[in-house]
């Protein structure tokens, strides 16, 4: 009933650069996925050790230097601060490295198109956790989707809300723009978002108009934040469509509430994060709410489903299959719906547009 | 435990315009509100005497004037095609008589201005049925922000979406500008849920960004349609909030669904119309969902629930609230939250706000 | 798209009999039937016309026996306590007078056989408000099931779980033996869970075994109660399904939280009271939500729909329908559905088996 | 914000028998654990060895005594058919090995409490996977009871629904009483309801009346089925507490839906599976959502959280729990709630009273 997607070609060998709660999550999809843990780098070599030890990563190196040095290791798995993706990313390709990289790939387009443009010259595997892909249902969404069971996109009504950062007492390195780069909010939740919307829909946003908020310009342990709590905008889509999304850090009682809708001429469908083994069909006559049953599955949804329906699957299930799919790909295969530098460059774009739209408060184009 | 809120002061003597569903709506609530229900009018005659046969309005009359003419009626009930409201309700003021004129109150702001100027000047009672408000809950939403207990507000997150229009073979008179005026599904729907987003927050929209569509120009009675199906704007509020809204006849299976949800920088709030009798309140420790006990409630809340909690209220309980207030409003009393027509030119404003803003794809001030 | 239900052959005359919350809502029901309320009587001349008052029921009479001397009453109203019921049923109709009686009919079998009896010989209509019967998605669920979509019966899951007496602070005349009669919670609250399990189901319960706990039986102003707070029970219906059956009127948070899910052989269907516009169809393929459309329900679901999907409809809706169907029978229709003695004797058998079944704590058979 | 409950004392060599879906779970949980994934036996060596290389579990052995024989393997994970369970598990024990026995422990009482026996005298830990015991939520429901939140409990209302086998075109081994044994909806879900009643409830069902149903005693592939399809119960817990169990096989609609909800005296708790990072808190006040968010919630349901707040967790993450949990207990930890051999015994005692009282029609005590 259920397929092992997590059955590889053959063993990876893994380095991760950073210790902490990424890295943590990134190690158990490394290892379920049944990779040989080389060893891990992080800021200081006792950070690097301790990381090893408590997540199981093999041998602490000295440095970042010290990892990609080592021929053992074939592919780079990079959780640390956002501003240093960009250099590790491009070191870790060079070194000749397949990368896994955390999001935003980088926080220019420039710095992020020339990562992809290095990844396809290098032929490396080079992907960027939009992990929401992952989700079985996400995947049978934009199955139906594609399979034109919603006819002409008209609309798309998403939002991503999350109440950690709520009051000024919540701080956090992300909330400053020499960490965390220009862009927060969006940057670290829209561009899932966004992501999923494109993804799902298999269309692109082509223009917006954006408006930001900074709440909270003080916090804890920062002062001066420049980085946006808040976004709300307008989008127009490739084949026309209207949406609303709305972003934010700020919502009481939201913890990651990633919600889309999307109406077409003949059906909608909604896909909730939190609640990410169902789907809502909605339709004039009769709304439907199919459940994650692997039997009844697009193949692409079928084969992420590790357990049958009604044993719910998460959120470390979905990043379990990206890297496995990730691992596949180094392995010469070309799994469906892979993120990629490319997408990570898409993100840099959509988030540049949105900076964009919202300092000269007016509509914005989409670079494609 | 509840109390009866249209024990009325005196028996009001009511006629109707129209005899259409809203006719029906307004008809059962004057009954309900114990009024003498004395006539119809409406495009015929013949037509006149069949509503009020069918809706038990007392005495058919053969025209609006003749209506008008008989003294007995204090207050005309407009439930007429949107393009007529104005001119039926200035006669009806001019005539002495209070007026509850179907929504929109008028096509243009310069008429709605003026029927606004009109009722304040007579001093007569000119009520618009944003019948949402009288949702007991959406009350007790209002009765919480106002007390704080929601903080600033930062972000709206609203929609309105239904499906009655969602084919091109779904076809009504308000699709034709003629009888609907320049704006439909805002002008129709757009409206109410504006009007409950600033009724609950307590604020106004002061600027926005929307884009329309016509989905389909031509249904099965009609060609070259021009009112819009879905538009999507993005809005800020006075006191700097952010939200964002989406209004769209064309979303299969969704059939009434308002909802809005405010976050502030303690809490949240979210009201959905469909599921009037809770409210969700969002908060990072723990959210609750509220019921309708009218034992718990703010007095303004309380006052509208005429049965326990766990007995369902819904659209016509609304209304009758509505009504019972506007005629307890020509006994003399001065009920919380009645919508009058400064409510419906507001509505016009927002509108017209919105159709300038799509018109000229640019962001637009609305006005005060 | 929708019928005016309630549109009666002629004007009923109707007196009320008890001035309390239930009171209020039968003369809301009537007057939203377009009758005409003549009079009340209560326990005393003075609430009597208090009653009659507040609630606009016309003149307040001196005693019951003096409504019943009044020719220009038809159709009589009883709305007190319990243990009243069946006397003052049984002079109304001995005074030629058409019933409306609040369950429970009569606190004992016998009482309520007689009552039946009475009614048939003398051909009055004499009906009980299993008004949950009147919703229409319960219709809807009824009809479904008699036209064999679920398939044969092969489970029932049902509970009935409010919190108004869940502290022993919380008290009423219901706990009281004297006024409320042997059972309190399974009267009360179980008759209407059965009542809504039998006429959606189409069958019966022939057996069941049933346990109780008084859990306060001491209240503020009540000592040494006896009446049930609780009662769990397992039953068999005639088909051969099985089921369970939770009352409760101690379930902190649980407002008037009745529910119903019948599982087929070929689909399941589920009701619940508090969200009572929608239905939720179980398929093993791909499970429904069927909202409340007039243009797509049963006949008999879609004429008591008074407003369009998406407006919600709640209890006074149902009880509306209720009295306007009761009415219509006095006209002469026999309106599908329409609960009467016969219904309130079949209350009384299965609460008498409950409370045998808890006694002997052994299975016990119900009386067909 | 987050533990890392996986983090071994040290690496476990483990070997397993079986090679279908609860092996694949296994295995999985105990790669996640960084176990050694020594071998697997299975119904034959070419079995076995295919288990091994699809399941990467080590080494395919000859037959379940060769992978007794191996002295590298410490615990045994028993992933076959009902019926072999105790057998397999008293080899093992008795060959010095841990063990991780699938449920049903036995399908008698009698060898299932010898091999709680056994287990205790060797000093060997024996768990058995109810699993759902190791959703951090469950665990967040049992701890405030524990704390006395809910007050004393009044009443437990329990379904386990599923739909895998609603048509007679369904069918599977468990069917069959030589490889299932005498009970099978029961013992495979109810089981697991029951305990996690108990787990939650901090007591013991002490007398039930059940009733069963074989609704199909022919399927595709089998014929004079015994084995029952549905069973409902009422149950007395040992503090008087009243309760309804609901267990069914052939429920359209329903996949996996594992439902408690327990009502005291001061608060109700309800848990449901199939969405297990949330919790429903009822007070008559207002009732609550309590999001998975580990800051915020008991350690001992802390503990169990990989992921923030909204990120979902599922079945694999819990049974990666159970055993890992399991895993330390061999490491010599205490870990909170490992359910052991006593508990399968406990099931054990309860299917029998199931079944016991569904033949003799009566009450039965269940044995302490």
């Amino acid at each position: 009933m259920t397929t092992d997607v997590i059955a590889p070609a053959r063993t990876r060998r893994a380095g991760f650069v950073g210790g902490g709660f990424m890295a943590a999550v990134h190690s158990r999809a490394a290892r379920a996925a049944r990779a040989d843990l080389v060893g891990a780098a992080s800021s200081s070599p006792s950070r690097a050790a301790a990381a090893a030890e408590r997540l199981g990563l093999g041998a602490g190196y000295d440095s970042f230097e010290a990892l990609l040095a080592d021929p053992d290791i074939e592919v780079v798995h990079i959780c640390t601060p956002n501003t240093t993706h960009a250099a590790f990313a491009r070191a870790a390709l060079e070194a000749g490295k397949h990368v896994i990289c955390e999001k935003p790939l980088a926080t220019t387009t420039a710095d992020a198109e020339a990562l992809a443009d290095l990844a396809a010259e290098r032929g490396l595997v080079a992907a960027v956790p939009f992990v929401y892909r992952f989700h079985p249902m996400a995947r049978e969404a934009r199955a139906r989707v594609a399979a034109g069971e919603t006819g002409r996109l008209l609309s798309v009504h998403g939002a991503y809300l999350q109440d950690w950062l709520a009051t000024p007492r919540d701080d956090d390195w992300r909330v400053d723009t020499a960490l965390g780069g220009p862009s927060r909010a969006f940057a670290d939740i829209g561009s899932h978002l966004v992501d999923l919307v494109e993804f799902v829909a298999g269309e692109r946003i082509v223009r917006l108009a954006a408006s930001t908020r900074t709440v909270y310009a003080e916090r804890a342990d920062h002062a001066a934040i420049e980085t946006e709590d808040l976004v709300a905008l307008v989008v127009e889509l490739s084949s026309g469509a209207l949406g609303t999304l709305l972003v934010s850090q700020v919502a009481p009682g939201r913890k990651n509430a990633l919600s889309i809708e999307l109406a077409g001429t003949d059906a909608s469908v909604r896909f909730e994060q939190e609640r990410p083994d169902t789907l809502w069909i909605g339709r004039t006559e009769a709304s439907s709410i199919v459940e994650r049953d692997p039997a009844r599955l697009a193949a692409d949804a079928a084969r992420l489903s590790l357990v049958p329906a009604g044993h719910p699957m998460g959120y470390q299930d979905a990043f379990n299959a990206f890297v496995a799919d990730a691992y596949a790909a180094i392995d010469g295969a070309r799994p469906e719906g892979l993120p990629t530098f490319a997408d990570g460059l898409r993100a840099a774009r959509v988030t540049e547009a949105v900076l964009a739209s919202a300092e000269r408060h007016d509509w914005v184009e989409v670079a494609a």
